[in-house]
């Protein structure tokens, strides 16, 4: 079996002796400008320019490809027919629901607008209590609009704040998805980006959203029509928005997003942990010898149209 | 029972006819400059500015006073003998635990940096995965530096995590302390400020925390010797601190912490929510019947050098 890895040290110790090695395959590494050539069974995919990704998808002979990611998209429509792909919600899930956490209590603690105020040193205590603006986490209704490993774990990490979560799925039925989004007080995206989901978020549905409550998006950023969404905050719609996504990525210096003051911006990092190439490599680690041993590895994409 | 309470909407419905009233209790409202004269059994004290608050601890006939604050070092030294004093712990340890745990998020997910990076409109995507400096909380090692009811709703919310939460109170030896001091990943100060805690963070306690710790402060801005932690923050000793308290408040305009790139700072608004005042008046209501019916109320402070 010969594999093709990204040119990573912690990659290259799966080649190394060792107790991180991984016997009897044969692994080979690639970098931008360089695919090794020759045929190969299959290919690990993960921090790959697009054109080393598309050399890397037309390699002879393959028969897997493993993304090291939890979305899809930028794979699945280049895949060659016959080939099976793997993906990698298991190493992402935990970490983005930490972050949709941390983004959520940023909100409802105004520290973005704090942090504004240090910039400007200002001490900025409110002059009135009752306006405020600043609230908790208790009991709050939370729609999570795609509702697989990441919503189950944030659903976790809420439950001490007796949170009121609900899922919207493929298989939920239309007014009862508009009915959970007019008692949200918060829609967290945990959506892929397919050709069902695009624009999802758009001025119908965030007419529906009730003023007060905030968006999250931790999917894809064209999940969200970015015009609709300005307007819905310019006309307070909604309160407010967190995006680790953006639409397109990196955002332009000149897109209205980032002034908007309670947009909530992040450079797609909601997964991103020091520890997380480390991680990658063991996962890679234990799909080979899975491989190897003949059993199936976790994370076969079976249909990328359900959500 | 004549009692003095805040002059504020939520707090003159107590002497409204009607479900939230306080039968038989005469209620009377001081509001700055303004204190009713006459003797009073008992004064709510909160909002209030410190002459007001002078004023009403030297009334004449007063019994008890309830603040409506956790800290009670701005009238415990001010307190004429014999009055007994409760403070409304319960009014704020949710809020200000929520407000911990939303502090240590921001800073592992280092939204106070993609905050400043927002206001440059730059798409700070960290450049090597390995030194995006992103963590989450899985598993930290928090000490909880005075352990009382806000350190138990903390240690609640952290409860998802896996954190290993430690409390270090009056009764712990000092080598313990300092073992603790030397394991965290966190210290949060949740202790009062008294003659023992002033200056308890200091060049020599904070010597004992680990590169890559941070601190937090929800107790008292003087329990922290502010250029002892600036140095350390200078230094690398720790990597950085999320303050809602300072000395003095508010921080004035030119002190060198509003421009620690690690430090976020918040006006002391921990226990800050919309609905505190409501909340506020709702304890006192409780605190007056209970009076009125015999029963001792909750929060007598009895002792205001333990913590």
């Amino acid at each position: 079996m010969r594999v093709l890895l990204p040119d990573l040290s912690e990659f290259r110790e799966l080649s190394e002796v060792g107790e991180r090695s991984v016997p009897g395959a044969e692994l080979d590494y690639y970098r931008p400008g360089h695919v090794p050539a020759g045929p190969a069974d299959g290919v690990v995919l993960w921090l790959a320019t697009s054109a080393t990704r598309d050399e890397l998808l037309n390699l002879p002979g393959l028969k897997w490809v493993l993304t090291l990611t939890a979305g899809i998209d930028h794979v699945m429509e280049r895949l060659p027919e016959g080939v099976r792909l793997f993906n990698a919600n298991r190493l992402h899930e935990r970490a983005v629901a930490v972050h949709a956490l941390a983004g959520m209590l940023t909100a409802a603690r105004g520290l973005h607008r704090f942090r504004d105020a240090q910039a400007r040193r200002e001490w900025a205590a409110p002059k009135n209590l009752n306006d405020s603006g600043l609230v908790g986490l208790d009991g709050v209704r939370v729609v999570l609009w795609g509702y697989g490993h990441i919503g189950r774990n944030l659903a976790e990490l809420l439950s001490p704040f007796h949170a009121q979560v609900e899922g919207i799925t493929s298989g939920t039925p239309e007014w009862k998805r508009d009915e959970l989004l007019a008692q949200a007080d918060w829609v967290v995206l945990l959506l892929p980006s397919t050709p069902d989901t695009r624009g999802i978020v758009n001025a119908q549905t965030l007419s529906l959203i009730r003023p007060g409550a905030w968006l999250s998006n931790l999917g894809r950023g064209n999940l969200i029509v970015a015009a609709d969404l300005i307007a819905a905050l310019e006309s307070g719609q909604i309160a407010g928005a967190v995006l680790d996504v953006t639409d397109p990525e990196p955002l332009p210096a000149d897109h209205p997003l980032w002034s908007q003051p309670n947009v909530i911006l992040t450079p797609h990092i909601a997964s991103t942990t020091t520890d997380l190439i480390r991680r990658g490599a063991g996962l890679t680690r234990d799909f080979l010898i899975d491989l190897q041993q003949g059993h199936e590895p976790e994370g076969l994409v079976e249909s990328w149209r359900t959500y």
